[in-house]
This record gives C-alpha cells, structure tokens and sequence, in this order.
C-alpha cells in the first residue's frame, strides 16, 4: 500500500505562507488510487516527518511525472529536498474541529477544548480556511471572560516560556495600537531598564497598522534574535527590543495573526489572549497596557476602554499577570513619523533631545514610564513622571538605548525612501482633527511597513494653524506603484484633515 | 504606469476552483514597483477583462521571466492564452467587506447590505478566505429572518431566473438532506408530472453527504442542460431533472456552497436562502420540503425542525412562494443504496415496480407526491397518496421518467464499482439504531459522490433481525486508497450497526 503511494518530491518554488500545499498531476496514480480531488487535505509523509497539505490538481507538466510539487513551507517542514521520496495519503481528521463547530453554533469552549484546538492549530493541522472560520466565530465579542483566560493558556502552552532567574519582577509594556505613530515602547524601555528594572521586550510586527515595534526596531538594529542571544542581551542590559516571533513565543498566535492580518480582524477576545499569552510567555511579571481611545483609533468610546481593560485586568490575574491599563488620548498621531523608519527616526530624536523631537512623543513615553515606576514601587505618577523626565533629559536613556542596540548587533543608519510627494493645505485654518484610520491607510497603501522607509511624516496635527501651501505632511515610498496607488487614495476620497477655516 | 506593469500570461495549469492565483516570481519588476507581498490581492486586467485574484511568489524557474503564471480559473476568467498580454495592480478595496465586519461584530445587516455583499461575492471580489468569514459569522442560528430573506433576495438577484410560460403554477420539492439513500426526488418528479403538474426540478450536488440529486441524476442521464435544453425538456414532458449549477441559477449561492463543503459547515439560515433562493430563480411557486428528524440526521430534534419550518415558511411567504414542509422519520436511511449509481439503482427499481425495490423509498415518495397534490387541489393527503400510487403502479410515472431522461439526452446504463467489501453480522439479534452520519461519512470515504460507483448497499435496515453471517451491507469503492480508508475506518470505529442481541 506504501509503495504504491510514493511520489518523489519536486520543489515547485511556490510560497504559500505558512499553509502547505502539495501540487499533484491530474494523471498522477496516487491522485487515482487515493481518490484525491482538488482541495483534499492530505497527509504528506518524508524522512518520519509528516505535514497535512491542501492538494493544488496540476494539469500539464508543470510537475514532471511521478513527482509531487511541494510548496516552500511544506519542503521545509518535511526536511526534504526535489527527489526525495515522499508518500501521500488522506489525512486523518482532525477533531478538533467539531469543537469550532461547537462554537460556530454559540457554545461556550472549556480550557480542555481551547487547549485542543490552540494544540491542533500550532501543529498546523488546520487549514488556512479553518483557522478563518474560528477567528470569525471569536471576533466580534463572542469569547467569554473563561473562553479568553483558557485560549491565554492554551497559547502560553503552544509555545516556549522564558524564565528570567535572579529577577523576581519583570517588566512589560504593551499598547493595543491604533494611533499612527506612537513609537513609545523603545523610549519606555530606555528610561526604566537605565532605572534598574528588568524589561525583556519582545514585540510583534503589523497586524494590520504601518509598523509594529518590531518593524520600527529592525529599522534601527537586528530583532531575529535566538533565544541565547536574547537572553545575553537582557543578562547585559536589563532589557531587550527584540521580535517575538524569532523564538517561538506562543506560534500559534503567529498562525492566527496571519490570517487575521488577511482578513483585516482583530477581535477583542484574540487581542486580550494574544497580548497576554506573549507576555507570560516571555517571563513578564508587571504589564502596563497604553490603551489610546479616540473615534477613529482602534477603541472608539471610553466604554469600550473600560471593557477591554476589565478583559486585560481579570484574563491577567486569572493567569498570575498583573495588568495595569492607562487609557491614553486616542484622538490624534503621537509623534510625526509613521512607517517603520520615520518612526525610529522620531524615538531616536526623543532619546537624543533633539529640537525637531515630537513633544507629543515624548510626554506620552514618560507618562507611560511613570505608570511602570509606579507600579515598581508606588511612588505616585507626578514623581513617576519627574524620574522618567530626569533619565532622558540627562541622556541616560539614550545611553542605555545605545547600550542596547550594541548588544543586539548595533545601531544602523536610517534609509530614506525613493519617492516623496508632500500634501499641502488648500486652505489656511484651523485643525480640528485628523483621520487616523485613513492616515494608517494611506501609509501602508505607499508601501509600509513591508518597504521600511515608505510611510509618512506629519508636519501639522490637530490644534495646529496652517496658511495657505502650508505642508501637512509628506507621502513616502519606495515603488511608483505604491506611490500611485496612494496618491489614488488621497484623490478620491475625503481629505484626512479636516480645517476649520477662518470666516 | 501600464507598460512597466505589463507581463504574459503563462499557464501553469494549476486548478485552484474558483479563486483565481497569480503566481508571480520574486524577482519580478512588476512586484516590486507595485510594492506586492505573498497573499496580496491584485487586479490582473487582459482584453478589457479583469478578475481579482491573490498573489502567491514564487522562486526559481516554475515561471519564466517577464511571464505571471494564471491558475486555470484566472485564464478562463481573463480569456486569455499563454504568451498574451496582462496588466497587474493592486487590488481596489472591496467596500463590501466593511459590512461584514459589521457582521463579524454581532449588527444586523439590511437587505441593502447583504446586496452588496452577496453582488460582490458573485463577480468573485471576495478570497476564499474572506467568503469562510462571512458564512461562518452567518452560521450557528446568527442570521435573523430579516436578514435570511435579504439574503436570499439578495443570492436570486445575483443570477439568471427563470418563467414558465402558460404555467400559473409551477411546483417543486426538496429535502433537506442528512439521511442517506432517500432519492425521492426523481420519483417524486415523475409522479407529479405524469399526472400534469409543471415540475422543472433543477438539483444541486452533494455538500457535505456521498450523493446529491443532481449526482444521482448523472449516472442515468445528462443533467448539465442548457438554459434552452432545460426549457424544452420542460415544455415537453412538463418537468426536468437536471443539475441547477449549469444555468447559472444563484451563481453566489455556488461560490458558498463550495466553501461550506471545505468547512463541513451548513448553517440553518445559509440553509434556507439557499434552498429558497434556488427555488426562486427556477421560477417555482409552490415548494413541498422534506425535513428528516432523527438523532442522527441533519435535523436532530422536532423543536429545530419546527424552528426550520418556521424559517422556511416565513421567508418563503416574504419572497412570494407557498411553502409546505414535511417532517418525516429521519432514524434510519432510506432505501437501499448510497452514493449516484446506488441510489440510482433503487430509483429504477421503484419505478420498474421491481421486487428488490426497496418499499421505505417507495413510501416516502408516494407521500411527498401527495403533499404536492394537496397543495395542488386540496385533495387531502389518503387521497393524495392513492392517486400518487396509481400512477406509479399502473407504470405510468416510469413512462413519464422514460420521457424526461430521453429529452434529456437518453437513459444511461449503470456502472458496477471495481471494489466490493461484504460486512457480516458477527452476532445474531434485531437491528436497534444505525448512525446515519457515520454511514454517510463511509459511503463518502469510499469515494462518493466523486467516483459515481462507489458507496454502500445495505441488506439490513432497523428493526430488521439478522444472524451470524448474514449481510449488514456491502462497501463499493473504485480505487484502493478509498477501499482501504473505508475499512480502517470501519476496523478503527464503534459499529455503525447498533443490535439488540438475543439472550
């Protein structure tokens, strides 16, 4: 029965992400006498290794004759390279998924079922359609309190846990993102890891904004660190700015981001879990969550704020996290840089006292830097905030931030992208306020955060007066087909800024 | 900008179904100045045609140089050739998919809404993804009846419907499914048109069970009729019995039927405005439905299959159609066959009056004939079922079945599946219960509806009393790999077969 279903390997050169496809012959015997069709999920067996794929039917010789094509992420799981023998037959069912379905039709998950299901997805045995269909069934508020406590869990279970020794508290900060700009973490980060406090920060790329820390932080040193490294870096420093998903920090969350990245989701339920589970993955102790709120940020109304700090507050201390939330003003950018580069370029502004540094930026840092110190030893915000103002106006946190990217492999220059176009005011007034949605938009229409130096820098924001051929803000990018198609944007819809002009 | 992002088409032959994949290679000019990543979404635009479709990269040589590989569906979409010319960019934002956020977070969606959605689905603007998004936020009872019947207006506004000329009343029927055999249809068809009733049935194929009508349908005639075949067929002998999938008929329904079958999912809403929908763009006016109850048929209990009822006869009378459902005995299959040719074979068989016709299938038909006679003139159901058995006794449905499948094409003869497993009983005793699901799912595992041969003929039925040795039922399958996932599952699971053993 084996021999019959044995194939030989063919790279077909194809990245389909993190979803193995395997692309089979229309005429392929093993297509027959398995009884394939187009979709069939598979079970691909090489070297003990198996993966589940889902089967491309190939008609013609794109794949030669008694091979099978094998996407790039199905070769690398399978350890195989193009002539290898690979076997294939039906894959067996994945029962997990009658409990999606459980939930599809409004029934609550137990810990034991959320574990299988987490367990399930991270060895990837759901297909992208699978994982599309259980984070529809969970976005919109449809986890409950015990749902988001057990799919914490069962994500911190996926994956590593880093245990820091010798430091019985540790530091975290996060924000739930939103706001164009608003690069506070590394500043944050700086200013309490020169104070003594330990701050491993590994952070996420995009899900769905310009740039994620982890994107800003690459434009500025390396982030793929291994776990070594990493730890090397914190044993040196106190802290780290490094990216989550080189060291295998609840993976399955990785595999969900993706798919919610494609469907452009990001329910409460998964925020709360996904947050949380990085968090106690990496060894934290002490979370302070930036929760701006505004009408066109991620949260809209202050009851939203309050509902999703509830969440932060009791998923943590279900799961020995204390969760701090500050509800931050969510109305405008922070900062004047948005896209990876221009973000670093503004936190590097910040760190060195520059007369061009957004004070938006750096007050927002440092009232964050005070919630952590004040959870560190109580000393009150106002004395919090003096402390953090004392750190970086005195260069210390530009110091340790130095100190930081040196141990990570350096500083790097920033690039500057290709294209430019700058927005000028056609109108002389007033700001009353600015899309940040549509401002998030538009920077990754031009390219962010895939292309680093593409985004965006303010010259105005809310409050501000501008004259007539005033700059708002220049578009940058690195392709003439991102720039087009976000000068396209810009022309067909309603303007970003909205002016109050003067009567 | 067009000439810098003008490439050829190449066929690489890859059947993806009905989404359209772009395979462009890594170092292509045209993804770089577009500034495209994996899983973009680009508009490919050939001969004044364009489809949306999602970019996978590829590296190496799978696509030559200055070429974009097209699966099969893009080409066919695009009417293009190898070598011709096609333009790529990035996709324009489909507006639509901001509704089903809406969704997603628990709003109700307008009739207006749910247009624009379903328009947009039909001319394939959504991923597969984003299509698995939509029907799993819809599923799971989450679509109130406003939001059923905007759904099914809004799936018969997106394709062809159809008159019946000189016909005031044209009636259909329908079952919902989940018990295996029960191919009533044909029978039913042929009763009531012989008696001069107007009876254009257009069928689907099976979702999720090892036969739909239209499957069983093929292996006795053609069932891929034209719009202008269907009307002649039908002006003719007053019915038809052919596959609704040819002729366009609800094409959006199609798109999400496919996706339902990926995710095994069949919601109860998606349900009824696809049952409802179908039958309103084949022009019926009055529709008998056939609801099976049993624990382990699609509808498990009396109270869902009221609810069902309900749904069906609302949005029924809301969309203009007079709808009459009938709940059956859904504790046992039906007949004696599963799976196209099976099924077809008990089909033939009750028409023919044969001895080996099996009586529950005969009964079932007689019944749901004579619910559409009473619909019909009010005659009551005994009376019903008496004119409905005279016809199909005195040969008269037979000869009406003859002249519908001869206008169809002619009547084919029945294949014979290369693979024949005979389960024994191996204790003596009275048949108490048989899993239906189970017993669908190893007739699919076998290779239905795929390989029209293969499924499962039972010998035994409950309440049947067998002995040791006696046949319980013979497993058909047309390739080995099929053969030997069927008897793993069978060895590997409780029986299918629950008996009362004598004591």
């Amino acid at each position: 029965m084996d021999s019959a279903s044995q194939l030989k390997a063919f790279l077909i050169g194809i990245d389909t992400h993190q979803e193995p496809i395997i692309y089979m012959r229309d005429d392929c015997d093993v297509c027959r006498s398995e009884g394939f069709s187009a979709r069939s999920r598979v079970r691909v067996t090489a070297n003990r290794q198996s993966v589940i794929a889902t089967l491309n039917v190939v008609h013609g010789d794109t794949v030669p004759e008694g091979y099978a094509g094998l996407s790039n992420i199905a070769m690398k799981r399978l350890g195989v390279s193009s002539g290898d023998p690979v076997s294939v037959h039906h894959a067996p069912v994945t029962e997990s998924l009658s409990l999606v379905r459980r939930k599809v039709f409004g029934h609550e998950l137990s810990q034991d079922e959320l574990t299988k299901i987490v367990s399930d997805i991270s060895e990837h045995k759901y297909s992208d359609l699978e994982i599309a269909c259980f984070l529809s069934v969970c976005a919109g508020g449809r986890l409950t309190l015990n749902e988001i406590t057990g799919l914490t869990r069962a994500m911190v279970a996926s994956g590593e846990r880093l245990h820091w020794e010798g430091a019985a508290r540790v530091f975290d900060k996060h924000c739930v993102g939103g706001l164009p700009g608003n690069r506070t973490t590394p500043l944050v980060v700086a200013i309490v890891s020169a104070a003594g406090l330990v701050m491993p920060k590994t952070s996420s790329r995009a899900i769905t904004s310009p740039a994620g820390t982890a994107d800003t932080m690459e434009a500025l040193t390396t982030v793929n660190l291994s776990l070594a490294d990493l730890q090397r870096v914190v044993r040196k420093t106190g802290a780290c700015l490094a990216w989550g998903g080189a060291i295998n920090l609840s993976p399955a969350d990785d595999l969900l981001i993706r798919i919610e990245r494609a469907l452009d989701l990001d329910g409460e339920g998964q925020l709360v879990a996904s947050v949380l589970s990085k968090k106690l993955a990496a060894g934290s102790t002490h979370v302070v969550i930036d929760i701006p709120v505004g009408i066109t940020a991620k949260v809209r109304s202050h009851e939203e704020a309050d509902r999703l700090s509830f969440l932060f507050s009791e998923v943590g201390a279900a799961c020995g996290l204390v969760v701090r939330c500050v509800l931050t003003d969510g109305s405008h950018p922070i900062g004047s840089g948005i896209g990876p580069v221009e973000e670093a370029r503004d936190v590097i502004a910040v760190l060195q006292g520059r007369q061009e540094a957004p004070d938006d930026l750096k007050e927002r840092a440092l009232l964050l830097a005070a919630h952590v110190f004040d959870m560190a030893d109580g000393c009150g915000i106002e004395e919090g905030q003096q402390k953090a103002r004392d750190i970086l106006e005195s260069g210390r946190a530009w110091e340790q931030f130095r100190r930081i990217t040196e141990e990570q492999g350096g500083l790097k220059q920033l690039g500057s992208a290709r294209f430019r176009y700058r927005q000028l005011a056609t109108d002389p007034g007033t700001i009353l306020s600015v899309d940040n949605r549509r401002l998030a938009r538009l920077a990754k229409l031009a390219g962010a955060p895939e292309s680093p130096a593409a985004g965006l820098r303010l010259f105005a924001n809310v409050g501000d007066t501008v004259a007539v051929g005033d700059s708002l803000y220049e578009l940058l990018s690195d392709s003439t087909g991102e720039r087009d198609y976000a000068l396209a944007y810009i022309a067909g819809e309603a303007p970003i800024f909205t002016l109050q002009t003067e009567s």
